[in-house]
């Protein structure tokens, strides 16, 4: 079984869904099972629960008070008080039952104690008053729940009160949930060279019970046929539904759409989306088998896609309609015009817009999952989308939250991620990370609260203040004060090629910062007072977004040197020969300094937790930090 | 421990758990626990996490095809191919190490097959060409998620990756659930005379479950003051916090708040809330103890307006901000000024706009919890506000669900609750009880879509259509037709007074429906034409909302007569005196009848299911249903 499959399909997403709903269609019926009320909370009913009894049970009080015989109080007013024996009364607490020949009830407040036990009265009881009628909450015989309800605190306790102690749910289906690979190794396992930890597996089995199924996730399978389809063969009998993740596509060792031909019928083998396109829908055994691609981003996409939607069949609902927002895009997007583009979005509420900030777009970017707080989605025979425009984003958070956020766009540092955890409870910080001339674009183009950035003026000398009066001329800006940190060239421990400055870059393989970010601009400037010409640097056009990205590829050999500031260096185990010492602040449109949120950023950067955490860092100066300088621009 | 406290304060809501928060703030602490994170789903992080390794570990190639060294790639091009021996090249697929002194891979698409396992190349290969670098996804060190985050599912993946198989995670709070009561009884055990069902605290605890909490629910506690006493003590010594439902007002056999002074402190006993007045707020051993009322819509609102902020508290949270949305009110409401008010509403949306119908306002009415879609708030200070205003309305459903929604305003009938279980997935029937005349007037105003209705014509001796030609005179409406059914009156079965017709009413206790209900009208028509005064009938002021509230009234004997359909009568095994068949058919605006929910509304009308239910049920004639009649009023 080597023989390549070198061409997957290029079906449009609904017609694959189509397709592969129309193969399972004979096959899918929802199951209800029987279990107790106390533990049903948030199943599914399978059929109406009607009432088996009434509530209140019996006609009962309710107040606290005496049940009396309403026609026996007849004639008692303010001026002619009734004076009742024990015989005519009997007393009863709220929820009591009130028999014949009592038919009426008067509050404890309205009595007057009389000799004898007796009680005065001073106002006629009306047939009925304060008593609840039998069955006035639920009547034995109605309707509680109909069938297709998820069931809710409240329904339990109804339920329970109606006297239903068991009904009929939906039963979750049963997905199993199969990672391939035979350099896969299970999280925590001592790790082989070119081993890779099994992820995929763990995130698509929560998904699976987020979306109602009863997820079993087995070991991974290695990349040999006849394992790939004994498997696949075993499972399609035992389970609902079977996802398999990674060895989809059509390369030299993709086993599982040729063991999925031979066990059944493969509806679709490539999907017109990005990521995601190395997606299998096949159906065996009357099951649906879902080939899942193994990078994680694709892995999310063909889940939410596909086995969303036939898990949701499963358990007997209609196609989840998935909630959208408007936003405006902060930067354009190109696509191509042969698939659906699926691009994870920052999303924040600056001012009364919601801005849609694009992430990284690998198919590998996982981390960008975590960081995203939804996905634009660019549909096929789209070439794109300009900046500006109004596009819809599917949220992965909760939107409300979007409101307390502050939103930052500029240059990255590693304290932005200790004020995001320092932020107090109710607001947050949102990075993106596009450097610092980036984050000041954006700030003018209002899509972002605040700019973190650090920029050398050529002329004065100086940083930050000179460029931001420049860029942001006639408006009121504000300067929250960063910290002061150390720029220097990353090298390995001990520095082995004996590299002292600027100068030594031109004889070692160099990692660059992307333009836009100060740190490449710095470069750029270091190496014009040298008058050396960035094609003399051998990587000079290798780009890394982050300090510790550049800090990563120069400890791992990938490079032999990088410009970052120290504190990555430090937490990389890297040596650092500095070059200059400079300003990390925040620009701020003077207007955003009254929200709450912001207010909040300010006090988290002032703290002492934080003070405590930079200094353990090292690398920064903190005096002014927190500072808030006002700058007419 | 007989002394009555009678009165209970009335503080404000908000002054309340301001009272309750002080007395707590010295004892509350979020707790951390370390857990797999392959569990950790929906748990919420304790501290920041940061990544233990890279990912990917290593350079790897992000393409299957071959690893090379670019240098030795140079030159080749469309007319200059180049032919890599074996000790050029190595074979690799997606994910596979690219280790020194490979720095380059070439796509397998791009290659041809040579001599001696050779291939050949038609252009150079870039340094770094589709090779993912280490660290590309997730970068040691990094943070991987804040503390204080909802672990989704996409995090665990990226945190297996990131090399961490176990992180801290806040503790659940531990909340102990007490009922109290002598007359309470389990669900499912027999039921003693005058026994109560306990379902009160099987609501709380999938509330608390809803809220992150870990429920512990106690066996109902007889009304004594010292087990009341110990058990308290028990658990505010074992639990983080204490639910303690019933016994909190100030009746006879309502221990709990002199309990809580004994142990603790009490901050609060009576709010000025409605329904939840007689709730407690105290301090126990310094966990926080909440005395929650016995009704049940009066111990839902005490548990959401104080338990779940504290429950927040407890797990590290800031305090939940409740989504509101704005509704048109379509009834007056009138509220005292003395208390907070939480009134329940059905939630339609009629056209542009969303309706919100009050619901019965009883604390007892634990069925208008079920039925609800949310809550409409009438502040303290408020005298009520007027039919026609926009209110804010805290939804208890989906907001999305709304707009999938047939909103029907009008008469009961059984067929109703049939109708809303038989709507397929994706739509729903939502339906309120004002009888005829109101639910026709609530279309007129727009508030509904539909009006289920049976008006006799006086003149005509016709059902509905001369009503609906005189109301909605010069608009475009429809008629869906209904069902036939026969109106009678119910009496116990073998009809012991033995009732004839309508003139023997006379001599019965009666039970009768709310003003505007057809069968009112039905029974004040016979009434007329037979020459009896209203006066002359014992009951005739006393109302019940449904049918089936009547035909229970009937059997439980608390009266001994009430018109009502056949199908009540028959589902509570009544016999009935018939007096008449009518129809009862929905009144519709032309317009709505395009709406996909209306028409999903219409097809269930006609479906098979729903006729098979009807003969089931019996008391139906179903020639026309579903027919839709166009009628230009």
């Amino acid at each position: 079984m080597s023989n390549r499959t070198l061409y997957l399909s290029n079906i449009p997403v609904e017609e694959a869904l189509q397709r592969f709903q129309a193969a399972l269609r004979p096959h899918i019926q929802a199951k209800a099972e029987q279990i107790e009320v106390i533990h049903a909370l948030d199943r599914v009913t399978g059929e109406a629960v009607y009432a088996r009894c009434n509530s209140p049970m019996y006609n009962s009080a309710a107040m606290d008070g005496i049940a009396v015989i309403s026609t026996r109080t007849r004639g008692a007013g303010e001026s002619t008080p009734l004076t009742l024996g024990t015989g005519d009364y009997t007393a009863v607490d709220t929820g009591d039952p009130i028999r014949p020949p009592y038919d009426a009830v008067i509050m404890a407040e309205d009595l007057q104690e009389a000799a004898d036990n007796g009680v005065i009265i001073r106002a006629a009881a009306a047939p009925w008053q304060h008593v609840r009628p039998v069955g006035e909450d639920i009547v034995q015989g109605e309707m509680i729940l109909p069938s297709g309800h998820t069931i809710r605190p409240m329904d339990i306790g109804v339920l329970l009160s109606g006297g239903i102690t068991e009904l009929s749910v939906r039963t979750r289906p049963k997905v199993a949930i199969i990672p391939t690979g035979t350099e896969m190794v299970e999280p925590g396992a001592d790790m082989p060279d070119g081993g890779i930890i099994e992820s995929n597996s763990r995130m698509i089995e929560a998904l699976v019970r987020h979306g109602g199924g009863e997820p079993t996730r087995f070991a991974p399978v290695p990349d040999e046929y006849e394992r790939i389809k004994s498997t696949l063969q075993e499972c399609a009998r035992q389970f609902n539904m079977v996802l398999i993740i990674a060895g989809t596509s059509a390369g030299r060792e993709d086993y599982t759409v040729h063991a999925l031909r031979d066990l059944g019928e493969v509806a679709v083998h490539g999907v017109a989306m990005k990521p995601g396109k190395p997606t299998i829908l096949a159906v065996v055994d009357g099951k649906p088998v879902i080939g899942v691609p193994g990078y994680p981003v694709s892995a999310y996409l063909a889940y939410e896609t596909f086995a969303m939607p036939v898990l949701r069949s499963l358990s007997g609902f209609a196609a989840e309609d998935t909630p959208l927002v408007q936003a405006t895009l902060a930067r354009k997007l190109v696509s191509s015009l042969k698939h659906r583009e699926y691009v994870r979005v920052k999303v924040g509420k600056v001012g009364e817009r919601l801005i849609a900030s694009p992430l990284a777009r690998g198919a590998g970017a996982a981390m960008s999952l975590v960081r995203a707080d939804g996905f634009c989605v660019i549909d096929r025979n789209s070439e794109g989308m300009n900046a500006g425009s109004t596009v819809d984003v599917l949220l992965s958070r909760d939107s409300h939250s979007l409101e307390h956020t502050v939103v930052s766009i500029g240059s990255h540092d590693l304290i932005l991620d200790l004020l995001a955890d320092l932020m107090p409870p109710g607001a947050s910080l949102s990075s993106t990370h596009v450097g610092s001339m980036g984050g000041l674009l954006a700030l003018k183009n209002g899509e972002a609260h605040i700019a973190p950035f650090h920029l050398l003026d050529e002329e004065t000398g100086t940083y930050n203040i000179p460029i931001l009066k420049n860029l942001f001329a006639g408006r009121k800006m504000a300067l929250i004060k960063g910290v002061g940190r150390v720029q220097g060239i990353m090298v390995r421990p001990g520095n082995p090629l004996g590299i002292k400055g600027i100068a030594d870059l031109t004889r070692c393989n160099y990692i660059n910062r992307q333009r836009g970010a100060g740190t490449r601009l710095l470069l750029d400037y270091k190496l014009k007072k040298r008058g050396i010409a960035p094609s003399e640097i051998t990587g000079y056009e290798r780009e890394a977004a982050t300090h510790m990205a550049v800090a990563a590829a120069v400890r791992d050999g990938g490079a032999d040197a990088g410009l970052g500031i120290r504190a990555a260096a430090m937490a990389m185990g890297l040596d650092v020969i500095p070059v200059g010492e400079e300003d990390y602040d925040f620009a701020i449109p003077a207007e955003f300094l009254e929200l709450a949120h912001v207010q909040a950023f300010v006090e988290t950067l002032k703290s002492a937790a934080f003070q405590e955490k930079l200094e353990k860092l090292g690398g920064y100066t903190t005096e002014q930090c927190g500072e808030v300088m006002l700058i007419d621009c």
